[in-house]
């Protein structure tokens, strides 16, 4: 099940249609041995929820938020603005967005006093690192897995650099 | 006194740095002959109030609310998740504004089910003034009102417009 | 027939290829039980129509205009600079449009004293809504309406949440 | 006087204060020879007068329309569908402007069948030596002008060149 | 043929990789009844011919050129650069184009002196009404061709909105 | 001294010239009680010494990078790239930047693999709020300094509503 | 085999996804007689491959290296701040980009003192062209086949012109 | 004197007023020890002048070309055209130039076949780099005082850097 009792993390999202983007965070946080939990939480449709979810998170045990959210993406910049928890904003690219500036500015443009730690243009993976090398920060074992997670990032780029070497062009 | 209990219109803003923008609002639903309110709620900082603000707003009497905010301004979109009252949003163009064009999109690509009436970059004036034209719909005064200020504009054009053709090039 | 003698908001657009965007609005306006009436009026090809429709849309009885255009969108802000009714604007995103950003500009960049009250890029149904809240200023019916609206939305993100939950990642 | 009965180029702005900008088309037009008016018409603000203007210019003997205007500007898009004369527009970089990318759009951005001449952000210049090339499609004096005026910026290029060639850098 | 020793118009164009993109200027300009020629001019690829081009197109007896180009395009600005004639324009979205917008800037922004009347991106038909409306200022049956042209326009609005007011929606 | 044994966060910046936008980082992690080092590190003009202060950076107690960087930005994913903490980006305005866009879609846009946590344009305060949140999930007192710093940002919020609700407009 | 101990353009790219793009370059270089290597090396997944590649490119015998990277695309630059020699960048659009401007942006807006040649949005081709050019400074074989290239290109425009001039439109 | 017999590399530029940004090209070659000259070449405003200048560089003794222009930038593309040596592109921000962008696009987004070298918004010192660079791939001298430039790029950064790590914050 998606909630979960041991989560360090939650992943939520302000709508259904954006899953397939915030699978990334998922499949990255189970990779590296990070627990979590996965939700939807529209801050334009459920406000309130919202709210009770943002206020709430830090007593749960929850340490870090991952919100991601298009268009106006108001959803991780409202959490941010009621936890004081770190909140990792990923902008996803919907239908109707304006090729996606409309999400990556309404998330990266807080004011001050209200950071969102904002990744890249659809990068739920990137969001899910994040989370763990924030918990990596105090503990050996998720730290160890991002050490190891990045060393096979670049076993791969040799991998694929030798393979085009031997390439006769 | 700002606070006006036979006030139509609400107008709040995200900082008090916004309020010389803002002002252009006020002024021009004075010449209208509207009844409004002024106060600051911001988003990202005082999110408890902003729910409150836009939750007792309908009950309070307001019929419209003009919500001025820059950056990635959430505070038109918040609120009009949470009232069922229209909302004229207002991009402020703030300092650290990447051009204005984090404002303006923040608060026009609203989602689907929650739209905010998104007037010009710092156009406050238009907001008052449109806030003046939904009230209209039901007020025959607020309605004339309009209708000679229209009327106005057009008079101060041909003004210009005869002093330019009298010029001497 | 889409002309209507109780109609209080008239549905406006450049060319019948808009149809297919602009249809959310009367299926929003339907829902939400307001009068409406849809026609084409095209602002470049029929400007006289435009003046027209503009100039006698309140004495036939419409309280809101929404109208819809793509590219260098004048409908929307030519319709208000003659009408003192709100308009609410839909900038479109037709063939040839670079990326949207035409319309939006030319619909939301409205000079001081003539607003357009702009909404999301093809955002047909939220520009349904804003006509059914200004109307709901003044109806109770249609306030009711909104607020179920409102509710609905609320409850299908509930039941999509409980069915995340429920998944296993 | 700026209105001239033997006027062939006809100057419209939406209003004075894109006067400096567009006295760069006065200049030239009086530098090429070329008869011209000048007056105020908001397409916005004075909408009938806008219509009168375009429908009576062909037959005041009007051969070409340069209109300037700034922000969501509809006028030379308004005066081209009114008239059949070709009209060149010149995007003015007005106050509030989001950086001229709202002038350049709504005046560029004009749906197939009814084209306005566009020239550069500001270059009204540009408009006034276009309008120049219109009429000196058939007029030999102009034509000339033309020529001549060309000629004497390639001798202004070579001037500075020798200049910056003597230069001891 | 599509040379022309008749031709008002040279249509010219970067590569043939335009053409599909540059034939709405050439059924244009044979629906109003304009004499044009056609052919394919590089600006970067055959620099000299370009040259040639440009510098005997008013002996040739040409009036008007339309240059279409994508990403830099160069083509019509330097075709202005060399002739007196007045040059219409087309910037095309070529693949790897940025969204448009390189060949849109490299068109329109042209520096004070040499002005290209530009259309919208694609916009060839424009450029074809456009460089008939310029022949028409002294031409009336060309000029009685584009009135037709737009009257046309009108009708056909008209149909489609008489369809849409007969829809049950 | 700016270089500090017990520091968990460590401030870098491309240039001198960042130092003013940067002060701001330093502030805030002194108001909110966190031990911190600043120095300069410019990825383009001394890769070895940003490649050893990455690589270091762990081993010698840090637990957040801050990396502020204009233009091209290449430092903070760079150091991102090289250290398995997390890093914080700061997407500097400097001179001749393209208004900014050019340092935030560097740093932003980081491929899948290596996150950096990039907030506003400038807003190196939110950089410091973040390294601090980041810290504060393990750490009870930084935690309630974030807590008190946001209550004080709301109260400053309300003084300023109670001021404009008390202004005669 | 790519790699090529005469190479005197050495080609990367960060990941073998851009491979597609980079080939063109690869082509062209075989077109015009120029040796090269081709190898991946991805500045985030493998900086210190990066490093020993840009630290040894000169001493191994290239004169010019070609980098092609997307998104937040660090490579050209980097390597252009470890090496002495000419780098030519090539900003690949990869998916996730927002329209290739992160690229691009990336690597053209580099400090002062660390150029990058930076060349359109995939255009490899372009790329293997301008090492050609800085080698041909010095090589008369690789200066005349370069000569050849450009009159062929010529060549085929003439060709294609015959043709569309030879069309009945 | 700036016409040089010796000049491995030609400076141009489309005005002078572009002289203050191109400046910086001119103290960097001098600083390498790179023989240069300087000249105004327009493209616009002189055509032939450009083609002639073009044409005969290579003859003329010279190895690469450094040209800067502003707004529709098209000299750096058509030199490129026109010679086979290797052209350096430096937009300049011009008045009435869109933030840059206009240059930007004009002289980056060259059709495959014919690259220009493009540098950052008014780098022309990095064009100047550039410059010596190419011509170091075969010149000892030019390329040892290279390496020295840069690495005293270094020793600047090192020397502020201590200077802030023993500022007291």
């Amino acid at each position: 099940m998606s909630v979960n009792n041991k989560a360090q993390v939650g992943i939520i999202m302000g709508s259904k249609s954006d899953l397939p983007v915030m699978q990334d965070a998922i499949d990255v946080l189970k990779a590296l041995g990070v627990e979590f939990e996965v939700t939807i939480v529209s801050a334009h449709r459920t406000p309130q929820r919202m709210f009770d979810y943002a206020k709430n998170a830090a007593f749960r045990g929850l340490k870090v938020i991952i919100a991601g959210a298009g268009g106006a993406a108001h959803l991780p910049g409202m959490v941010a603005s009621i936890t004081h928890l770190p909140v990792v904003g990923v902008p996803v690219k919907s239908s109707n967005s304006i090729d996606g500036w409309d999400s990556v500015l309404s998330i990266l443009q807080m004011p001050n006093g209200i950071p969102v730690a904002t990744v890249a243009l659809n990068a739920a993976k990137n969001a899910g690192i994040l989370a763990a090398q924030i918990l990596g920060t105090h503990d050996e074992t998720i730290s160890k897995n991002i050490i190891e997670f990045k060393e096979e990032l670049a076993r791969k780029v040799i991998e694929t650099a030798v393979e085009v070497e031997d390439t006769e062009f």
